[in-house]
């Protein structure tokens, strides 16, 4: 670095076709190109740059060896696919990664021919390869699946299943795994241990060890006779490292490990084992952040670093001096912490997540409490029913879309037995530049119709702390507390926590014209929005100023059946305000609930619309949605 | 058999401490009866036999070694536990099992404190046990606990991530691998081969012949020699055998395979490992049906085989000689194959379960479309939307209730990409005696937020069949068609297949007072309802006939608005009918559709109300719900 760039390769590849037409010999200055292109990037345009680093020899290798886009390559989990989206056409716009209009954070087949299948949730990639593997052959079409997986997204239990079924169904994939030692926090699990044996076969050399000191022993082998021996177990390598491995034991080839950011070696073992028949695995080392000294030495703070100095490797930090309200997370973290250390019954549960929920503040106080189940989000809720019903009280964070994937662990393992398990369920709502994989839309809806569950959401950060203080009291069943990624609006958060009547509301502001309904922290939106309408109101008609009822609803589940009565006996006319899907959340049981009872209002629901919202800052789709206080404000004028 | 069996020993065991009184030589003649007396029980009262008749010698082992209920006994899939049953103090009431209000179809800790875990849903096991270990570790209680895992539920991704996490989390929990070579249908995938394998030891068996010959033909080796090799080897076993499978690689000590049916090698073993410390499985196996010979040559069909002649063994079978209409699985079954004999793009994928939903009829007229994949709900769906992206047309069926476990699935590997998948929901709604965590209840109001799906449901048959040859025509993005289990309403069922309009309703009947909305087969119970409540009314007062409407929506998603717009204009009361939860499904799309376009209706919403409904035939719990022809009846006549 230092000296101007100069991308003498990739200023002349527009597609893979431009870069089959190179030398093997090319490759490695493609790299380095491709891996500056990269860094200079997202210094000025934030993105996920370690793990887009690690895979630039293996994205070059891919689209070298492979006849992309008739070929299919699938990623699992898209924060690696830069450099792809780079060699596919979309070099020009990539200065618009994960902005409103531009790029998608994750590839996704609508964007380009190129991106096989939509790769926002980790451990899909077996199983979708799988299916066009099946496609090419039923098709009967001569073409080449890649799956391209990471070691963490391999404790899925999905990968699994599709791990399972490519052993036993025709089909002639390869699946590259990725093996960079960690996950977004760190790998876990036996998975984790296991590949690392293979690595090191430090139990074949153990063996081969032992073999030779018996014969000794057993007076079959001398010195001299032990060189053969040690020749012959080499020979019989391949047959016990098939035994080692339960890739082969499951008939699905295994080559490797071997160097992944070696491109042209990488070149080479592609291209021995393309055509070959029936599923393979290679498996990979590679190293996160590859290539960039600080990413290399920090791979988790440099997941997603921000913007960066591109020459001196410092992180840009936005410091403007003042107190600003503090991110859920962080209340989250430190309110757990907090409330552990009173109640020994709380334990902590994460399926790979401890950073970006903070629940790492625990973790490192009380190690023994906090288990990082790894990608595992079914497990993370069975596990969590399981303690629960030996008496400790497990507070199971798992991001709100990531939580779909436990929807029957949910229902079966806590629900049906009402234990004690308190869900907290982040980044619920619109998440941002993150797109349509990430938004947690759903989960009010899906959850609602769930026998016992207790459903909340927190209008700041000292509700917040209270729902989480109420909930660890016991003996309340499933309680669900969903909030969203980023800031709250309190800066002095941390006040003392005091129970919350599980059901109860409560009034923000009177008003007799129109009531507002709002369910967490998008109330505090409404509430702008009521103050823009007052005002708005006032300055059109002094004669006649607006008077608007704010409700923080608190509770989903049950709902706030107090309330609802007052609202349905004084007002004609309700906005409930949500930052969930329109179909099935607060406004849906708000109608049910007057429907039910008699009466007859004027409801009309906000939300977010029935769609896959896109990506940009929440500002942005706030406003796209109709869900800002602007637009909020439009509506309670109507 | 054939004398009247004497219950010389159960007689006396009311709970497992009465068993553990007894010396370990009797237990075989306790498991005899305990055998005769399930079979006695089941030729009577329906449930699931080959299962329970496979497990008998482990359940007396389990109860006999370990401290029940202190120590925990976790069974994965309820269907085995009849033996546990009756030794744990349900022995008298055995025979009211699976009916309404007599005991549970599956074990729950409502039911016995004998019974740790809800277990309706395959391979959830491990991940509760495991939540269990590490409650006792940190209570410090001297607990054991035992996890029971089926060879079929190991596909399972959810076993997986417990195991996974059973490596790497600190716990001495024991795991049972109960292999009896087949799911419900039979084992598929890797996994299958894998244990396979381990059974065999046919590679360690290979490897110890390569070596000797190796060594003979190297010199080193003489046939006087090779004796010793030979015992060196077995010594060696235990290294070599470590190699040879996942579990030890994982940090999981492996004991077995043994016999599972043999009850006094069952105790030595349990014995002699509870102690260890650490994670432990013991691999065993059993055979289904164990001890009653049908049952044993076609464990499938003795699954759950209905009433059967204890002495003979014949199954009855009711047959009034009348013509019935036919189970809508059979329907989907031939339709199925009907429609893949002229759309060569139709494949068949099933998790674990084509004899229940009749794909088996497809599976054998076009073995290489229909691909059962195992316990593996998520890899169904994924795997679907892998073969739709590459051009194929699959018909995903999956139960209801099990579809639950594919949430995520859907919504990130289908419906972001707008796949034409054909999901086909069996067992949707009330299922009757398998009881709360089969009901399909959730899947209207979990799925209808979701954006780009279409949700249908038949009327009868041939809708069905006109849905099924509708979704095929492709282009349809996912397409979900929710059925019940049972029988239809139309024995002329396979009448020529004609496309429906996504998205639009019929009208069944006209009227003027009331308009009753109904979706899917509980519209013939509403048209009963409809019959009822109109006779009634011309009986009470022929001046004032009742004329009832009812419209077949047919489609929850799109809904029908053209009829919706008719109803808000030409009724002022509405009854919604749907076989699904109450809160979030057809009523609610309703209630936010006249919200939405200003009409003022009364709604009255009739479906599963918010709780877990337990087992009972489905007339019963429908009465239960007030969804039966009567309670709906007397609802239009309030």
């Amino acid at each position: 670095m230092g000296d101007k760039i100069e991308y003498t390769y990739i200023n002349n590849i527009d597609y893979p076709a431009d870069l089959r037409k190179l030398g093997v010999e090319e490759l490695p200055k493609v790299c380095e190109e491709l891996r500056m292109d990269i860094i200079e990037e997202l210094s000025v345009n934030p993105g996920h740059l370690a793990s887009s680093l690690g895979v630039v020899e293996l994205t070059v290798a891919l689209h070298y060896v492979f006849n992309t886009p008739y070929d299919r390559i699938v990623w699992d989990v898209g924060h690696q696919a830069y450099g792809h989206k780079i060699l596919t056409g979309r070099r020009d716009k990539f200065c618009t990664n994960r902005k409103l209009h531009g790029i998608k954070p994750f590839p996704h087949p609508y964007e380009s021919e190129y991106d096989t299948f939509c790769c926002g949730h980790a451990s899909n990639s077996i199983s979708a390869a799988l299916g066009m593997a099946v496609a090419a052959k039923l098709n009967k079409e001569e073409r080449q699946v890649v799956a391209v997986i990471g070691d963490g997204a391999m404790s899925g239990g999905l990968a699994f299943e599709g791990i399972n079924n490519t052993a036993s169904t025709p089909n002639d994939m390869l699946i590259v795994l990725n093996d960079n030692n960690m996950s977004i926090d760190r790998s876990v699990g036996g998975m984790r241990k296991y590949l690392l044996q293979l690595t090191t076969s430090s139990q074949y050399n153990s063996i081969r060890y032992k073999i030779s000191q018996k014969l000794i022993n057993m007076g079959v082998l001398t010195e001299k006779r032990r060189k053969g021996l040690i020749r012959f177990n080499n020979s019989v390598k391949s047959v016990l490292t098939r035994q080692q491995n339960m890739f082969e034991g499951m008939d699905i080839r295994y080559f490797g490990p071997t160097d992944g950011n070696d491109v042209i070696e990488l070149v080479r073992i592609l291209r021995a084992i393309k055509e070959m028949k029936g599923p393979k695995i290679l498996h990979i080392h590679t190293k996160k952040g590859k290539g960039y000294a600080p990413a290399e030495q920090n791979a988790t703070v440099w997941h997603a670093p921000g913007k960066f100095d591109f020459e001196s490797g410092e992180r840009i930090q936005h410091d403007d001096g003042k107190a600003h309200p503090p991110k859920f997370q962080d209340v989250f973290g430190m309110t757990l912490l907090e409330l552990a250390q009173k109640n020994n019954k709380i334990v902590g549960v994460t399926p790979a997540m401890p950073t970006g929920c903070s629940m790492n503040i625990m973790m490192k106080a009380m190690p023994n409490r906090v288990f990082d189940v790894g990608i595992a989000e079914g497990h993370a809720v069975t596990f969590s029913g399981g303690m629960a019903k030996d008496g400790l009280m497990p507070f199971c964070n798992i991001y709100s879309s990531f939580a779909q994937r436990a929807y029957d662990n949910i229902i079966h393992d806590v629900a049906t037995m009402n234990l004690d398990v308190v869900f907290c369920l982040d980044r619920a709502g619109i998440v941002g530049e993150d797109g349509p994989t990430h938004h947690g839309a759903f989960d009010l809806a899906a959850l609602r119709p769930i026998p016992n569950l207790t459903i909340a959401s927190p209008y700041n950060e000292p509700e917040l702390r209270n729902l989480m203080f109420t909930a660890q009291l016991g003996n309340k069943g499933p309680f669900v507390i969903r909030y969203p990624r980023g800031n709250g609006s309190v800066i002095e958060w941390r006040q003392d926590m005091e129970e919350i009547a599980v059901g109860k509301g409560r009034k923000l502001k009177d008003g007799d014209d129109i009531a507002v309904l709002s369910l967490g922290p998008i109330g505090v939106e409404a509430a702008k929005a009521i103050s823009i309408a007052e005002m708005k109101a006032l300055n059109e008609n002094s004669a006649e100023a607006l008077h608007v009822a704010h409700y923080d609803m608190r509770f989903l589940k049950p709902i706030d059946t107090d309330i609802l009565h007052e609202v349905g006996k004084n007002f004609k006319k309700v906005i409930t305000v949500e930052d969930a899907t329109i179909k099935g959340g607060l406004g849906s049981a708000v109608l049910e609930f007057f429907a039910d009872n008699g009466y007859e209002l004027e409801v009309k629901r906000i939300g977010i619309p029935d769609e896959f919202v896109e990506h940009g800052t929440v500002a942005e789709l706030l406003e796209i949605c109709k869900m800002d206080a602007e637009s909020i404000a439009q509506e309670i004028l109507k």
